[in-house]
């Protein structure tokens, strides 16, 4: 094992998994099978990254022993790490709240983003949260007390969670690995062990770019989806019932009895938003999961985030000037995030290979020649 | 006009709009083409009033001088009326909020409903909210205040709205013709003049029974559909991008420049759910409307509102008995809810007739036969 | 004026109810005698109109045939009246919403205020509302659809209150006569039959002028007190037990049996708040309620709004520049809200005179010869 | 000290501080002084543990090697404990959320409490929260994931909270000692190195018993006080500005420029209460808070839960029968909570000792005789 042969944490990125001898199909992008949600067109990593200054990190921990690990960290950077001290506008909601978010209290009084983003597994948001301050004091980013913002779902299914794997240095090694371009998606980070209507799920991301009256923004997605225990029927991919032609003779369905999975959604765009508008663009990516089947069933924690990079908030010794972007310019960017989060989780499905884990339990990954001939044979 | 014909105002239900000569096509309801919308079955009317005890009723405004009305209002009825005194749990959300609904913040701090539900058009939620207020003294039901729930959506493409048109007479007319059954659909009461993804709109409604471990329960949801202006193309029919499949070639638009558009949407179930519960359940409509083709556009008023029957809040002297289903329970509701708001929006649209109103405008009604066909092509 | 030749109600502002012929004291301002709430230094006027822009206008009727009527509208207008195209950043809070205030899905979604705010009855909120929208009509104000807002308390122990007295002219003629300076408190507009505190209620307002890191702000306040039903006891002035000094002995309590009461509070400032900044204004206005005595009980509507006139939100073509607060810089005005907000509950007592009513009730002034003589004996 | 003997961690509850030598006054609770707050009579230990089940355990760390450790864990341990399977109903209220409370998305979205509720600093947040889940997989709590609550006051002026001294050990030894009976407070457990208008603050705990219509019941609160730092001026005891009165003279400042500061309340109570009331109990908190003097400062965390014992949520397979307070019947437990909150944060005034910490700054205890000399003058 890597992280063995490291002496302490497997390398980032590198390792996605193992996967079934039969798994051999390369996985892609939902944009690689020639196939496109939406009419919008997408930024040019068709991801979050392609919001100016942010970067995306993961650690990903996949092991045998002593205890099984399919589990890890994921990290969102706004503005190249200098988030803390140049706070972002920002707004969450909670479409369905059986899950973790911390950091909400300041972020519903203020508006404010003042850290690094983690994702994690359930019974590790409170690690990761300490180390995102912890992190902060060592780099010299803490002037007092900080409310990092970390989100979770949970991994048990793949994951021997109980193990409490990740520890404070996943965390430093996601930030350290973060940087822009193309993240890894799938099996990696904090959605290493993830599930998603009854399939392998993971971390996807996706963009749009968005001409408004105010000029051109980005905005940019990225999802955990653990999403749709035991409702692989409810999975639909641009409007065709894809989880209902797939059926468990073509995929097997993972082996649990559990109902619930969750998604963490974070939205950024470069657009100037206010705090009062950030919130309303986290609530429009309601819209993206209830297209691809999610209805926020009462086990999931669907918890969302938006920010802006478009203003700039600072300790100051007057009153700060900021931009808004007009309320009727705002549109576009509600589609835009629909979009985005929509192909987000259809990213995370493509891009995650099948992968055994706790109790040898297997969720298996959507098939991409199925998955294509399905939405053509609707679409056509 | 048949409403000086008529003495005062146009009775109920009966007149649905002016049609154009070449809209002589009879209306129907989505099922009727042989089509359905998800996986769960209807109740015995497929409408809000299989929730035992829900009536709706509709007053229509439709006349040409001395100014031209395309308006009306619609009540929904809990408990065949006696919900005055025997208050409902009830939960509200609103998706977007540029709308009023009267009556939030009791929904919010307490959890009940005390009054028939009223909606109207934008410039006289305060009339019928009034008049509400009006009919409860008038019939011995108003014990002390009174906060009654009226929301509304904006018919001023067709209604010339600044003329006030709705009385309070239209308000206890609507509800003295309050009765279960199949409600009237299409352009009447509140929806009479409104517009829905550029096709004609108006009042819809379907339902849905449910199996859970606590036993069968109905969900029912109405809607006043005025939505999508300016956004054919995101009209989604189960799946099937119907709004751009169907274009002005075949279909003109209505010649608005206005964006926007509102949709109010009320739930019903006789599952015995607290306060908490109902504001989940309000939540979910979301997921119908997002299926549908909403986004929540800036301009437009998205405010649901959930009641349960299956709970009675009276005067007492000791703690009330009330019923919760188990969490675990709620996930079939949240499914029929997401049906039942998708269906009734579809019912809205082609119960709807072609109708032409304030300037000429004419707002055209979706074709039965292009639905048809476009919705066949995509499924077979 | 046209009520006189009417022979029907008062004009506005100049009668102030009908005097017991034994309550021949002048009423006062609570700083009159010599007193004062808090360490922050008042406006020029010590009222709400001390934030540039802000008017204030009352219509109030009292008279006792052929029904009577104790009540009025009271009218806060924003910005000289320009608030329907020059809107103002808001946001609002309900500490007990056992009552109304229309308007708050906007405020919510938006943070917008785009109406002159109207305060009236429990009953007529909706003609109040309404009659706002046809006040923008017919001066032009009216782009699109219009949401005011118009919150209320109930007055129903003095004013026969199912008369609907509140005509849409009242409303206009409140608009009509606002004007800076210092605003009639006591038995004026919406406050006319309102009680406080078994004592004679009505509106109060004061201001405070904060210094804050970004300079000089002025922070004004308005309510219209109907506190405290059947709770004398919990009076406290300046943190004073008065209400526990002045006993039934010396004031009779007014004869109701209900308990409830609401207060509806209207914060404004010049300072450059966001829409998030103005909805923690609005919240701290529980501090001064607190400290008065309030503590929501179940009956009552604790609604409040509070606005900023710093920033102007119009339409644009490209993003709006505002200035924001520094976060850190807000505390002078939540100190200003809860003093400006305590004082003018007391200012509502020691203005509003002993008024006689539906069915020969009477509410009692709070007797200023008494409150000075406590609040000096706890104070010296 | 079993620290020492142990070589790891202090006893909890024992060790109160290091004390000045000049502070030889033994502290106190408010009603040892011969005064009260309020009018309602307390239960029998005066504190949060009158509510039937609920125990209250500290784990508390002073010492100044190898770092400096003024800080510590409380935990609030509902239903002695069984809370994980026997859910409580609550809610929760931010008035200022410059804080954590972890638990929230779910409270919200559910109205459930299923953890053990810690209180414990800023920077350990996480390290409790993890902790408490792997209390409850240890002990066979855990049937699936959980989302412990956990909140927290910044104790960095006292404290090297940087060190990040509180382990998980600390945690089950707060939980295995919590107890009923009289709670310690002041410097122990979560409170230990917080400060409260400039004098020494923590743990202070009060309770009400209460007298409805529906019967008799418990309203206890316990607070973890950090609050109004800078703001010596604004503490009021009973409405007496006692603040204003202590001055620097007689009680120097802490030697701190920081704002801020923050204030945990949980409240209790046996009455049967849904969710949607338990929330109405926890903005009630606010009524105390500010009558203390609190006014939801900038840099302050005022995070507020209550919970209910009266009502049992467990698995089913039908419908819960559940109980709920009637609407009017709330009253009376609004205004004990106002109370008892207020008498808790006076409590932790008056149990604090003085205390010296880090880089040898000193938080000084409310001098007790002072204290009664000016309630006394200002009573009398």
């Amino acid at each position: 094992m890597q992280e063995q042969e490291a002496g302490l944490v497997l390398s980032s990125v590198l390792t996605k998994g193992i996967q079934d001898p039969e798994d051999v199909m390369p996985r892609a992008r939902y944009r690689d099978l020639g196939l496109a949600i939406g009419r919008i067109p997408t930024g040019r990593y068709n991801a979050i990254t392609d919001v100016d200054g942010v970067l995306v990190g993961h650690t990903t921990l996949v092991h045998d022993s002593p205890r099984i690990a399919r589990t890890g960290v994921t990290v969102v950077v706004p503005r190249e790490g200098d988030i803390w001290n140049d706070n972002a506008f920002c707004g969450c909601f909670s479409f369905n709240g059986n899950g973790e978010m911390t950091g909400i209290p300041w972020i519903e009084e203020s508006g404010m983003l003042g850290s690094i983003i983690g994702i994690t597994n359930t019974h590790q948001v409170g690690l990761v949260r300490d180390a995102l301050v912890e992190y902060a004091i060592d780099n010299g980013y803490a002037k007092s007390w900080l409310l990092p913002v970390v989100a979770e779902t949970y991994d048990g299914f793949l994951n021997d969670i109980d193990a409490f794997h990740v520890t404070k240095e996943h965390v430093f090694q996601a930030i350290a690995s973060a940087s822009g371009g193309t993240p890894a998606e799938g099996c990696v980070g904090g959605g290493t062990g993830m599930i998603c209507h009854d399939f392998k799920g993971g971390i996807g991301t996706s963009s749009r770019l968005v001409e408004t009256r105010s000029g051109r923004f980005t905005v940019g997605a990225l999802v955990q989806a653990n999403y749709g225990y035991g409702a692989r029927a409810d999975l639909r991919v641009d409007g065709v019932p894809v989880g209902m032609e797939i059926g468990p003779d073509v995929t097997p369905l993972p082996r649990s009895t559990r109902t619930g999975g969750s998604i963490i959604i974070i939205v950024a765009t470069d657009a100037p938003l206010l705090p009062v508008q950030c919130r309303r663009l986290a609530t429009r990516a309601t819209v993206g999961l209830a297209r691809a089947g999610g209805s926020g069933h009462n086990g999931s924690g669907d918890i969302f985030l938006a920010f802006s990079t478009g203003n700039h908030v600072t300790g100051a010794d007057e009153p700060l000037a900021v931009r808004m972007l007009p309320l009727d310019h705002i549109d576009p960017l509600f589609d835009a995030t629909a979009e985005a989060v929509e192909e987000s989780i259809i990213n995370a499905l493509t891009s995650a290979e099948t992968m055994t884990g706790l109790n040898g339990r297997t969720a298996h990954a959507l098939p991409l020649d199925e998955l294509e001939r399905v939405v053509r044979k609707y679409r056509s």
